[in-house]
């Protein structure tokens, strides 16, 4: 379990700090941490109290929903993007992740959204790189185009992150937004030290009606993890991993019990 | 609108014979047509209307769930394609849509169900062939690939069709399954001689609950059609534009007025 992590979405309910004792209790030794959660205490109380603890932060989570095309709300998404690389390096999480943001509401300008998208990243690189922070880009299930992530394959995501320096942008490598890739395993090889993070969860069916929720513990659904954990292992990567749940159930269950399973899970489908 | 297309179950709950009546009414020339509608009159009586009414016959659904692993399973799979393209013949139907099936139940062998797929399009295709009938793959939009079709991208779709003769095998391009991939107008050019249809129909959000019944009316959601049928043209299809949209409020609606609505759409985004 040394490279397991808690996303602490995936127990959304509890604070850093009860988040960061579940984890010392679990012998989960990384964190992924989500700015909500950070700033109900502050950046600098939230980075001791994880550091007291003994643990790692593997991630920040998240900047991005850069597709705006109004001048103000684009100055005002760079500036949020800005200080949540800040947060990232105070945190001393080596990555950042980027959800970049759906369609402008009532656009169908697919192509200009990720245009804006690419040109907000080379605003930002520069900046991550400076404070030591790699941004993530992290490609969404493509059924959440529309509304959410315009970046919807990790060869999409490849293609952007390439025009950058190695240590500004990565990508996230997420099971259940790129499970049914039929180039996944090419498009991993091929991202080799640009993977900033690996990130998993089971893909279940049926949907829930806010298909947001969809995500389920590994082993409850339908992803063959093991290609997945191969490829990025051959592809270099050493970092931490991540489990990465947005399910109610599990959100409704106590995170001890969640995090139990979540180990036995990790050491059965992904760490053996 | 001499190229545009009812597909019937736009109108799920008419019969056939008033689902062609209603084309005649509202002046469009072809429909394609389902199975479970012409089981219910007979193949030959639902050739004869549709002959009389003076409709071309666009595409049969369907065909496909092929990715059984169980020998008596899989053979009655393809038995049952096999029958689907004799009627597609007898109807005069240029093509067979085959939605290919997802997972089998249990399974997370993602890579041995596509391998499934392919063995029994090659099994199926030289009878097609003989028919006069091709076998139109059609890539489903991702969140399908479970439970659904393990065939998620047209150039997936391309790579298979590749592999048979021109007038056996050739691919669907749906603009609700596609629209979001980064790579598809890339692949529309590849796709070339091989686009067997042309369907459309829109993304809407939020989706329902019930993501099957997420399509909707051109002009009602996100997808910029322009491009997309721009594309298809220039790659040379030359034949029928079939709208195709599942959608509870659009069955709720009546047929004619679904109709008066489709074909405004139609020529206003699709056919300018």
């Amino acid at each position: 379990m040394d490279r397991l992590s808690l996303n602490q979405f995936t127990i959304r309910d509890a604070s850093l700090t009860d988040a960061v004792d579940a984890c010392v209790r679990a012998g989960i030794p990384a964190i992924g941490l989500w700015r909500e959660h950070v700033g109900q205490i502050g950046v600098e109380a939230a980075a001791r109290y994880v550091t007291d603890a003994g643990l790692r932060v593997s991630s920040l989570c998240r900047g991005g929903f850069l597709t705006a095309t109004d001048p103000r709300e684009r100055a005002a998404a760079i500036a949020d993007n800005r200080a949540a690389i800040e947060e990232a390096a105070a945190l001393g999480a080596p990555c950042l992740v980027l959800v970049v943001g759906g369609l402008p509401a009532g656009s169908t300008d697919l192509a200009g959204a990720r245009a804006a998208v690419l040109d907000a990243v080379g605003e930002l690189a520069p900046y991550a790189g400076e404070l030591g922070v790699r941004l993530a880009l992290e490609a969404l299930h493509p059924m959440y185009c529309a509304d959410r992530a315009v970046l919807s394959t990790l060869g999409q995501a490849l293609d952007w992150a390439e025009r950058f320096p190695v240590e500004q942008v990565g990508v996230v490598v997420d099971t259940f937004h790129l499970w049914w890739d039929p180039a996944v395993l090419d498009q991993i090889a091929r991202a080799g030290e640009r993977i900033a993070s690996y990130q998993v969860s089971d893909w279940v069916t049926p949907l829930p009606a806010d298909v947001l929720l969809g995500r389920g513990m590994m082993g409850d659904g339908h992803i063959d993890f093991a290609p997945l954990t191969d490829a990025v292992a051959a592809a270099g990567y050493r970092g931490d991993i991540e489990v990465e749940i947005f399910n109610r159930s599990v959100w409704e269950t106590p995170p001890d019990t969640v995090l139990a399973t979540m180990c036995k899970r990790y050491v059965d489908l992904i760490a053996k």
